[in-house]
């Protein structure tokens, strides 16, 4: 397995780059790694490169950029919006829908939403972990919570809204109301709303969006998180660059 | 929010129905519910019935079992077969998979799983809890740990083997090598690695049994609990249920 770290753009060849407190703990007390040896690092924009430890001590060290490793691969213009609920489903929608290839994550309020404020520092450094984790070279930007209608409300006329509304699952006419096989193309959203689901007043003012497409996720009632990354995941083999 | 609670089987209307003090504490305590109040309980067998609470005491009480509220909903035949990871990761998968639509759970130990034995009682309780969560009736089987080895040496012929090879994802060739398009129908089961991935001996040995499917869940690497719930989504939505 290779380290990989991410650090802040731009890299070009031959840059050398200065390492935070963290990352040097993180490269010489967790993962043992000495001067002179490899790893691969990214900036989220110019691909993964191969990097050699130059100094490394406990409150920082260097990096020397090498060689381009491998090309910058964005994920395609998917944007997941969801309700923060407890907090170890909300650093795992984070962690998935960053492995899943989304390319913005932006946390809204909701009338039912369970957490009113979020730590968008460490929702971002989530991001960062998981990117670094899943091979990527992109890191999708945790934007701060806003609410719901504001959101809505300058909502971009041509990104589609994917809707997973919780009141088709369960359902057993589900399958008439909307259906994997209608889910639009990028610009897209996927908007997945709290465990309490929305209200009847946001469900309705998201249904009268034009760009609004409801879709089912089975006859079952999942889950927010389980929500988010099976609704991430269809998009992505039907719409994304899974295919 | 209605109640649901699994109790043991089997299920008819009039029936009175015992709680252990575990159900007792959770009605009584963390429901806050009282004599009188209804509830949905199932036996994984006969679908939802609405029950009443008769007695409620510290040790137990009693439900008296009214009419059918819904029908019993089988999950397809779709297995998860999976090697256990961190506990939480561990957890999680098997809440997912309850959600999501599998009928049995099967850990495997393989080369590089990171834990060697299982709580089974533990990871049953989960995909309980799940089930009563969800809305679900059935509540599928978690069984003991087991070798890959031997699973595979008595692998039923009838029944697909999906295969996520974490070799083909992050592999920008990975698309020719299997697609979600050819995903096999039910009897079927979803075979997901170790976070270290399988060793090259048991990808040989999964490659050539006949029922054998691969399948590349996208250009990034995910981790084992996310290709978990990604593969399981795509099949539910191709073969399963939730078409």
């Amino acid at each position: 397995m290779v380290v990989r770290l991410f650090v802040n753009p731009p890299l070009h060849e031959g840059q050398s780059v200065a390492l935070t407190r963290e990352q040097a703990h993180y490269l010489g007390n967790v993962m043992r790694m000495s001067p002179g040896e490899k790893l691969e690092i990214f900036d989220g924009q110019s691909g993964g490169w191969t990097a050699r430890i130059d100094e490394l001590g406990k409150r920082g060290g260097t990096l020397h950029t090498y060689a381009l490793a491998r090309p910058q691969r964005d994920p395609p213009d998917l944007w997941l919006v969801f309700a923060p609920i407890k907090k170890a489903r909300t650093d795992f929608i984070v962690e998935k829908a960053t492995e899943l290839g989304a390319a913005r994550i932006l946390p809204v309020a909701t009338r039912f939403t369970n957490s009113d404020r979020i730590r968008q520092d460490r929702l971002q450094a989530h991001a960062v972990e998981a990117a670094e984790q899943c091979g990527g070279t992109f890191v999708p930007s945790v934007e701060a919570l806003q609410p719901l209608d504001r959101l809505l409300s300058s909502w971009p006329q041509d990104r589609a809204l994917i809707f997973a509304d919780e009141g088709l699952s369960g359902d057993p006419d589900w399958a008439a109301d909307g259906t994997a096989s209608t889910l639009p193309p990028a610009p897209a959203a996927i908007l997945i709303g709290p465990e309490g689901g929305f209200s009847d007043d946001e469900r309705a003012r998201i249904r009268t969006l034009p760009q609004a497409a409801p879709i089912a996720l089975g006859p079952r009632i999942l889950r927010a998180d389980t929500a988010a990354v099976a609704a991430l995941t269809l998009w992505q083999a039907k719409r994304g660059d899974w295919t």
